[in-house]
C-alpha cells in the first residue's frame, strides 16, 4: 500500500444570519470544497451559524479540536454585526488588538482612496494575538490564521484571494483520485452490484448519485475514490465487469 | 408588544459525501432557508456531514435537542451509501422495518413501471418505528417525520415536494418582517450610524451586506428584521433620518 497515509482533514464554518434567512445563497462551501479536494485535504464537516458570539465560539471550539483545519467565512467587515475576529479570540482565550502592520496598510489604503479612517473602518485591523495575517490583494482588509483556524471574508471574490494566499502554508495529504461512471439507469438497477463491489473494495469509497437532467433523461453517476491508483483501477474494472454482466452500458 | 411571541426554530442537516467533495453543489440549504423564513420558522443552524453513521447520529442528536425541528436531506435512496433512515432510527434508539403501506406503494409503482422489486429497491420502504410517512408525489419513495426530525431526499425537486407535504403539519411562529435599504456606499461609511441605530433598537436585528455587482457598482444593503411591524417601521425611520443627516441617498 506504499507509504503511511497522511490524512489532512478540514471543516468549514460559515458565519452569517443572511445565509440562514435565505437572503444570501452561499457559494463559498462548494468553492472551498473543490479547492480542498484538489489540494489533498479532506473536507469532513460544514456548519453554518448565526452572528451570535456564543454560537461561533462553540462551533469553532468543537471543530478545531476535531479537524486539521477550520476555514471560516463571513463576519470580518466594519459593521456592528461583524463579530468573527472577537469571537475567535474568545474561543482561543487570547486578546485582540489593532495589528500594527494591518493598521498601517489600512491607513495607507484609506488615504489613497480619500476616505476617513473611522473607528468602524479601523476595526478591520483587529487581529487576535498570535494570529498570522492572511493578505487580501482584493480589498486590503485581511483575514488571519490562528493555529489551525483560517478566518476569511464572506464575499466570494475576497474569500478566493484569501484562500489562495493561505494555501501554500497548509499541510496537505495524499490526493484522493476519483473515477466517474455515468449510466442511463436508475439507482435501483445498480444498487446490488455496486454494494457487492463496495464490499470487495472497502478501501475505495463508492457513491451513487442519481441525476435528472431533463424531463426524460435520468440516470446515475457512480463515483469511486481512493488515494491508491491501483486499488481504484482494480475496483473500477470489477465494477465495469459487473455492469457488463448485467448488460448495462457505461 | 402584543401577545407572547412563539419562537419556532430549526436546523438543516445535509447528509452527503458528494457535497463535501465539491462534486455536487448544494442547492437545498438556500431553498429550505427561504421556505422556513416565509412560514415563520427561524433557521438557526446548518450542518453538512459525510455518509458515516456515527457522524449522522451525533449531529441529529445534537440538533434535535436544540431546535424545534431538524430537516435532513440526502441518503434515502436504494444504494449501500444511503444510510440516513437506519442512522436516524439508531439516533432515536428505535427499530426500523419495511413500512407496510410504503411497501405496498412501492410494489404498485414498480409493477406499473415494469421494474423488479429487488431488495435494494425495497430498502426505500424502511421507515423507523413511530415515524410518519412524508409522501413523495414526484418519485414515490417517501421521506418521514420522527418526532421533530423530518427526513427528505437530497435531489432538489424531490425534496421540494416533501417539504411542501410536511409543511401543513409544522407549528410556525410569528413571521419576521424585513425591510431592505440599498445604498451605493461602502459598509465603512454607514457602520457607525448603523451601530448607533442598532443600539437604540436592540429588538430589531440589523445586518449589513456589501455587494459588488459589476466592476464599478458596489454598495451595501442594510436589512432590518423584526416580528413587530411598528418597531420595524420606527427603526427604519430612525435609520433613514441618520442617512439623510449624513447626505447618504437611499
Amino acid at each position: 500500500m506504499g507509504q503511511a497515509e497522511v490524512r489532512v482533514t478540514a471543516a468549514i464554518l460559515v458565519i452569517g444570519d443572511e445565509i440562514l434567512s435565505g437572503r444570501t445563497k452561499d457559494k463559498n462551501i462548494g468553492y472551498i470544497a473543490d479547492h480542498l479536494t484538489a489540494i489533498g485535504i479532506d473536507l469532513r464537516e460544514v456548519r453554518v451559524v448565526a452572528d451570535i458570539e456564543e454560537e461561533i465560539i462553540e462551533a469553532v471550539n468543537a471543530l478545531r479540536k476535531r479537524y486539521s483545519y477550520v476555514f471560516t467565512t463571513g463576519g470580518i467587515g466594519p459593521t456592528h454585526d461583524d463579530i468573527t475576529a472577537d469571537s475567535i479570540a474568545k474561543a482561543f482565550g487570547v486578546g485582540i488588538d489593532h495589528h500594527p502592520e494591518v493598521k498601517q496598510l489600512l491607513l495607507e489604503s484609506f488615504q489613497k482612496r480619500g476616505i476617513e479612517p473611522t473607528d468602524a473602518r479601523m476595526r478591520m485591523a483587529r487581529i487576535p494575538h498570535g494570529a498570522d495575517v492572511v493578505p487580501n490583494r482584493m480589498s486590503v482588509a485581511p483575514g488571519f490564521k490562528l493555529e489551525n483556524v483560517i478566518v476569511m471574508a464572506g464575499i466570494p471574490n475576497v474569500m478566493h484571494v484569501m484562500l489562495d494566499a493561505v494555501t501554500p502554508s497548509l499541510k496537505t495529504g495524499r490526493k484522493r483520485l476519483a473515477v466517474e461512471i455515468e449510466l442511463l439507469r436508475g439507482e435501483g438497477e445498480i444498487a446490488e452490484l455496486l454494494g457487492e463491489t463496495q464490499a470487495e473494495y472497502p478501501d475505495v469509497s463508492m457513491g451513487s448519485y442519481p441525476f435528472n437532467r431533463e424531463a426524460r433523461v435520468f440516470g446515475t453517476v457512480l463515483v469511486l475514490r481512493s488515494t491508491e491508483p491501483e486499488r481504484l483501477a482494480a475496483a473500477e474494472a470489477r465494477l465495469k465487469e459487473r455492469l457488463t454482466a448485467k448488460s448495462i452500458p457505461f
